[in-house]
């Protein structure tokens, strides 16, 4: 057996749980931690190597022991210095992919270039555009930062002119922080799609999951989504396959959607494995980390089948009791982090043969945990 | 979340797994080497403690940062300093009942007393009281040390009366080892048995497995065991229950056996996960790993539901090309050990819907790792 080595650019608990899987599949690995990242999640894993101001890409490359493949675990990363590191070794996904999912106005762009829905949405430069967008296209409507900011963060929701005035929001707009406007899209649910692509153009998809988001960040999945058509399914396959390989893309990707009553239309594209996929670990033949290790490796794929009903419920600020959620069918997953408000801290996996009991269970869950949160 | 932490003794892929499994539940693992001891498998997965000569229970406690339990990885381990960490600490599965199952004639004895069958066994002290023995009952005869030797090392076996003068079995017995005689099973196959129990009594069991041997070395396992008669699983169910409430055992438990015409007879007791249990981490709801952490830590056991059929095939001695077993339904493990003849590096699980396509897919990854080892 060759040793393979694997560097991931990122610390969190995705590359975590990507590692672990690695790690049976006999891959090393090593990390590329931002200055002040906490990298406590990986640090058993494999080194950690510190991105030094202007580290060349050379430096790094050496740094990590001359991995055979770079991946990332979050968008928000160097795309130059990736594209970089792409002349020296393989990186999968690729700078370009990375590149253009990093980049809301790109992103949609992209998407609708490729013939599917986004919100409508447009480039804000001043507060007089944003104002006369408004005008245009009706309230609400939803300013994000381009390039940063996920899961809730640095986003401003204009629900009423008054919010035009929000001082974070023309703060953002004096500075020349890059800024989308995205119109309101009248969905029924959210939902995701994961698949993972191989370097031979092979492909495996999970099956269309249901997202439940409380203040921008995902509280809870149910996979497969309950009630999903068929046509559904096979829409997002079809346009699954279709941006994958547009961007001749090799790993794992997540497309965020909102499903809505003419189909669906694309939130965003996660690069990466996702955080509504971490059922797969318990509830599919292959999780979607050990698919995303087998892709970047050109290893063959494995099955995505799924048995049964799989919820997850993610561990936001405080941990739960592990006791009261390692039950029969209940997965307890803790990331190693410490408590700090909203902090992603670990997640909880249920599986049920029935849809009904998992709904319940998935609802207690949540109950548990965020009774004294959340408004239930 | 309390964090809780866990020491296990051994450091090799059982540990290894174990500590995977336990890490996602948020416990945090230190490990107890012996003197010389490889402990590549575990160094990134918690602190690694060296037993110095004589270190006391007390200082190995300390050393080890005070875990909330115990357990073990093998049952070759200080009875004694464990009997003594008792009195500081949870110990899970028990000194006494690791003291049973690490002497062959206890354990067997054990068996006896509780009302199962084993083979027909004598300790041995002098040659005379073999050649007597091999009067009585008959050839083969089987010699091992009674307090060390697995997988096939330190085992004799007297086909014929000129066996009886095997050089190496004749300095055991002058040496002063204690040694136990067996007579020959006339058995149909090989199987084991694992169940996990709680502090509560509440106990989980695998499926009946079917392992082959190959020089005293699982080769593969197929799980259920093919044909396997409802009688059979119900039998060895009961015996199980009533072993491990004999011994008040908490963790996992396995039982060795051989499947007769006229039922089980027990081969040995292992007081911990097991080679023929790998095959759960994908093919069980719930891994053998995850139910002992479970187990050990007073948490409710997880469900043992299996999905089809699944094979596992050990990788000894030298590691297959990752890319070749890695198929869909297919999963690599290798632990991170430098090959080395017979050593077990790693293992392949198999899953499928139907026994034949499983069978053939075990047989045709035996084939790929050792057409040239064993004759098949």
């Amino acid at each position: 057996m060759t040793p393979q080595h694997v560097a991931i650019y990122g610390c969190g608990q995705l590359a975590q749980m990507t590692a672990k899987a690695g790690s049976a599949l006999g891959l090393s690995f090593a990390f590329i931690a931002e200055p002040g990242e906490d990298f406590r999640c990986v640090e058993h894993l494999g080194e950690v190597v510190l991105l030094e101001p202007e580290m060349s890409a050379e430096a790094l490359f050496e740094a990590l022991h001359k991995p055979q493949v770079i991946s990332v675990e979050k968008e928000m990363v160097d795309s130059q210095l990736l594209q970089d590191l792409a002349a020296l070794t393989m990186v999968s996904p690729s700078s370009e992919a990375v590149f253009i999912a990093q980049n809301r106005i790109r992103e949609k762009t992209f998407i609708r270039e490729q013939g599917f829905e986004t919100a409508q949405f447009e480039k804000i430069d001043t507060i007089e555009q944003l104002k006369a967008l408004a005008q245009t296209a009706g309230l609400p409507l939803y300013v994000k930062a381009a390039e940063a900011g996920y899961d809730g963060y640095h986003q401003w929701r204009i629900k009423t002119d008054s919010d035009l005035e929000q001082p974070a929001l023309l703060k953002a707009i004096e500075s020349g922080v890059e800024l989308i406007a995205e119109a309101h899209v009248d969905f029924i649910r959210e939902v995701s799609i994961i698949a993972a692509r191989s370097y031979d153009d092979s492909i495996v998809y999970y099956p269309v999951m249901e997202n439940r988001h409380e203040g921008g960040v995902l509280l809870s999945t149910i996979a497969p989504a309950p009630e999903l058509k068929e046509s559904l399914q096979s829409d997002a396959t079809a346009m699954m396959a279709k941006l994958l390989r547009a961007m001749d893309y090799v790993g794992v990707l997540t497309i965020e959607c909102f499903e809505t009553k003419d189909g669906l239309v694309v939130n965003e594209l996660a690069p990466r494995v996702h955080n509504s996929g971490h059922w797969s670990i318990e509830g599919s033949q292959t999780s979607q980390f050990e698919n995303h290790c087998r892709a970047i490796m050109g290893m063959p794929l494995g099955s995505t089948k799924v048995n049964g009903v799989c919820g997850m419920v993610n561990m936001l600020g405080k941990h739960g009791d592990r006791a009261e959620f390692a039950h029969e069918n209940t997965f307890y997953h803790a990331y190693g982090k410490e408590e700090r408000a909203r902090r992603k801290l670990g997640h909880i996996t249920l599986l049920s043969d029935e849809l009904e009991v998992l709904q319940a269970n998935v609802e207690k869950a949540i109950n548990a945990l965020y009774a004294d949160v959340y408004e239930i």
